[in-house]
């Protein structure tokens, strides 16, 4: 950051009084700019008890298998950006359940967010995030191609508290990479 | 948002080739300013069966009691910003819990993250963000003086949850206000 996006001035690093970090500050108009952690949120969806995959059509991670999440937008809840998600990457129809995972992803300044999720119907189809859609039995994860850990983790959570027969939620931090 | 934070050109709002939704684009640099959904990280802190409470020292809200909490920082984990809080707001410290709440703040462009929390000292104090702070027996919270609906609705789930003998988590919507 180094113009105030409220006047246009250059803005300087300094921590405001009765702050403890230090923040972009305009020395023209007073704004404070602060930067916080980006929340992404997903589910992992399933029908009939196989569970919707998609290969990442964009960067980062392009060609790697994940479940649709991405980021929340403003004005709409952490479930419906979640079933927002599934229809943006995978053209999906999902009724959002339980809470499965809230995970810190503190390196990149994300918290993501995920939840099971039902399919309404058998339908999904490519878009331009996703070059492969695919619905697959627990045995066909592709567990060495996956796109990022939080990925891994929601799917390993998803399948072992299924086998289990409960539907936990699990709060954790992931690692910067496999 | 008037001004690229990154060249200092006037941004203008327009949905970028691949999205939905307008942004604040650069036509100078191509920076696409994306706004989101802040966290607020925070905790119900309990020391032998009293609830720990603060009122606030600040707007919004100023004089209504609440609990420890605020918008989470980069570079921490969702827990850590609710120990951060609590410290920050009443000077405790305090080893974080279970998950309590997932609250949707829709209209604020907020997610509330709350946890149960424990003292690890009886120790408190007012800080420039709380005038008092009280250790309060579950009879005696205040409940029409409470600052903000997510507020309540911890403070509530968290009563009944310990009447209970459960730590359930709860992923709830928000009113506007009370």
């Amino acid at each position: 950051m180094n113009f105030c996006s409220n006047c246009g001035t250059r803005v300087v690093l300094k921590v405001p009084e009765g702050d403890f970090l230090p923040r972009h500050v305009c020395g023209h108009c007073g704004t404070i700019h602060y930067q916080n952690p980006k929340i992404v949120v997903g589910s992992v969806p399933e029908y009939q008890g196989r569970i919707l995959i998609c290969k990442r059509g964009i960067e980062p991670r392009l060609g790697y298998w994940t479940i649709p999440a991405g980021f929340m937008e403003n004005d709409e809840t952490v479930q419906a950006g979640a079933a927002r998600e599934a229809r943006e990457e995978a053209l999906i129809d999902v009724e959002i359940g339980s809470l499965l995972l809230v995970a810190n992803v503190t390196h990149a300044h994300q918290v993501h967010i995920f939840f099971r999720s039902r399919m309404r119907t058998p339908d999904f189809g490519v878009t331009h995030e996703s070059t492969e859609v695919m619905l697959v039995d627990e045995k066909d994860i592709p567990w060495g191609d996956l796109a990022f850990p939080s990925t891994e983790f929601a799917l390993r959570r998803f399948v072992e508290d299924r086998a289990a027969g409960v539907e936990r939620h699990h709060v954790a931090e992931m690692p910067r990479r496999f």
